[in-house]
């Protein structure tokens, strides 16, 4: 017998700008948001019956409208309503919402903020899941593309060696990675975008500050500091890729190259994910 | 009490070409690797101990080994090989190789196939992931970025109408998508190349023959069928974008479209995901 | 005096399908069309007149136009109907339009072609340029993404050596390049689809057969025999990156690699760009 | 007869890092170079004679080596640098290196920028291009990506209209665009790193003062101002994509839209480019 196993569908790459206009100067919202259902959509597969399945052009129809009305606030909030709006309908048993948020500053003019132009930029990309089910909800919310590199303080030595082992051990080499740190929190109804500032100001600056053995212990370090200072979410996950910078040798050219010459390459490159958590004890 | 959860490590896209050399025509492999292990690398990140911590760069020299000894089957095979040397490491639970292959095809000279150049082209990418562990292992393989369309036989109607929803129904749209399909091999020591090739020729026919009542619907279709005629699979899990294309409104010009004219469009897309398998009885 | 210079405006990244039906099996043609004007703007620019500026909305809606009575034929026939179009209004002094051709073949159902359903995919991207202006027409055409390798008879030697020349000679290396190949027709009206299809396959076939001491002789051997066979084109532009493959130092594990394993990197790559024509004599 | 016309030849995408430590804090610079090389090359092409080739892997070993000792400025006198070393080759006629720099910014620990952590980003990227040859030196200088919006004072109307256009004319809408700025030093010697950073900040600040009644106009305000206002520039051309961001419909909502709710798209999009430059008299 043959059978439909996991299933899920929906609405990917709505891409939705917000301009929110005042007296005092604009602000300008710019997302790229995604919607996913689960529930009862066997016979839309096994039988060609559409009367379940919400059209995912209606889907994008609810973010634009939901633009309106329920951005406000932050992105957790927002992606809230949309998954909570879906679950509504009884055929729906969970609604992925996922946010991620493009930054714009006000451009500066005579060194004050203009009210109307904005440049776009920015260190990395705000991210927010809102998960909604029969079974209650789930916020996560992070950073991706966070590139970030240690000039110094980071080595890599005492791993084994085999047969095909060339690698040097070293005490001091360059560190740089793109961080994505994907946080879920424990309870709702949090000021998920100061807490969003908060939690990325402690990433940047452990990451400034530790003393990396690995990029494991890098991981490790972050995200045991973020959970120490930041009671508000539960775990944490990390996924940092190596990304390499090779110090280019100069000898054959009669130069000395003491850490200051690299070539970073990204293929290959290493990838280290860990999910750090609060334990039951 | 803070505490390492899942975690898993490894090195990511390693490009190895494999050039087998023969005095009837060369043969290409071009692919591209990634290697992730599990295990016990917890001192790795809370004690800064890597006495276990198999170097990713270790792991690329590997992979370049391997590809003179081992590549002379499927990639299938090339993986598995990889997967289990990773695996005699102690520390090692689980090593996951993950191999995609990039389609070179000899040149035509004088209507022969020239034995020493090749053009890259091709439709789709073929994927094979391994994964080992104490519990056993486990083949998939399928394909990426399979890029296909029906202009007729299929439509999508009777889905439901809410306050958001503006999409007109059809019975005959214009259907593109980009065909992602991994399947699970039920057991080890296939023909793995001559599998492939079958398996992907029943998705194009199916594809090709069916009447689409919605994605959903083409998902089952194909998927079944791929089951009831290749019984060396267990399940197969298939994500497709619905890559839309509108029929451009050409009245304000005075011209008539009767479904000649489309534009593509990237954002938004919907995205259908669906697994489909052997079940129980 | 600060004054306007040289200045030109269009719209790009027009998407197109048309889908041309009929009951022996529909065609597909899918393309990207970029559109540039030149002429009497300026006041446009300083005086913010736009009574000469033809909106960018409406190049885009003349392309969808254009494709339901102008793209029966061949892509540089749609074109040159384009561009001849925009120079009819009087502050037009020149127009480009550029066409890029994304190829789709049908899918084969039990041995014969479907009539309906399509897979996308092929080798390089087939282009053509159409300027017209007062002074007259030029059409070019080519290939671009034509990745192409020679497993042997590439080598690179006799180059002048300096303090900072590591690269050992060599008289067998792999040579792989991503051909970007316009050539320019001497004359309109020719039937271009067949000519260029010729001209593609003498381009792969000459690759395929040549000696090649340099890519810069690759470039010339090529680029001659294409004038040489095709007297319709009066000169052809190349480009073509080396897309360096090293063999991979596997002494380190014992093994020995004789031309067999290499490992390609896209950074930093080689360019080597020549135009080759018809002299006056 | 054939020919071999206007060629050129170098190593592209050379990736450069370099840590300048002082106990003071690290700087970093991260470089990704071009170099292209025109001259006496006929014979590499028409003969195989390789003795005048300099290999691009040469160029390559040489942007690091350079990297050492000629990098403790600006990219422009870096590049100024390696353009003149490749000029003292008798075979070489001009020598074209283009430079683009990716912005880190030191990490804030405790309110102080850390001496040996960096954040990638920024806005825009700087570029900077140095040609010399027999007959003298060029130097320009840019931003690319530099993406920007203003949400009011921004129109478009007064077009001509034909059968093909639909667009309604506005005397409000949102502008955004990724600009392309790059502007040609009358004079060498500058100090290039504040000369960049005041033309950069007369760029936004223009942007975000202007009325905007077209893409062009905006070009031609943006320029002449540098030119005012930065008499060490000679020229200044601008490329602008109009990215388009398209006021969602939400009346089948019932829902007002006034200004507030858009979605950008990225396909088909307008592209105006002009040279602005200090005239005869």
């Amino acid at each position: 017998m043959i059978e439909l196993g996991a299933n899920r569908y929906g609405k990917a790459a709505i891409r939705v700008v917000r301009v929110a206009r005042s007296p005092n100067g604009d602000q300008v919202r710019d997302l790229t948001v995604a919607i996913a259902l689960e529930g009862a959509f066997e016979a839309a597969h096994t039988d060609g019956d559409n009367s379940a399945v919400i059209a995912t052009d209606t889907m994008k129809n609810t973010a634009y409208a939901f633009a309106k009305d329920h951005l406000d606030g932050s992105i957790e909030v927002y992606g809230q309503a949309l998954a909570e709006h879906f679950l509504e309908a009884p055929q729906v048993d969970a609604a992925t919402v996922n946010v991620r948020s493009h930054h714009w500053s006000a451009i500066a003019v005579a060194g004050s903020p203009a009210p109307d132009a904005f440049v776009r930029g920015g260190e990395g990309t705000r991210v927010a899941t809102v998960n909604v089910s029969l079974g209650g909800s789930m916020v996560e919310a992070g950073v991706e593309d966070l590139t970030v590199m240690k000039t110094t303080r980071s080595g890599f030595s005492g791993f084994p060696r085999d047969r095909y082992t060339t690698l040097v051990e070293t005490e001091d080499r360059l560190m740089a990675t793109k961080v994505t740190a994907i946080w879920r929190y424990g309870a709702p109804g949090l000021d998920y975008d100061a807490t969003f500032d908060a939690i990325r100001a402690t990433l940047l600056e452990v990451f400034a500050d530790h003393e990396s053995g690995s990029v494991q212990e890098s991981i490790w370090i972050m995200a045991r500091s973020i959970l120490e200072r930041h009671e508000e979410i539960a775990q944490i996950r990390m996924a940092l890729p190596n990304l390499h910078h090779w110090l280019v040798d100069l000898s054959p050219f009669g130069l000395e190259n003491d850490r200051e010459i690299y070539t970073p390459t990204t293929e290959p490159h290493g990838i280290i994910e860990a999910t750090v958590r609060r334990g039951e004890s």
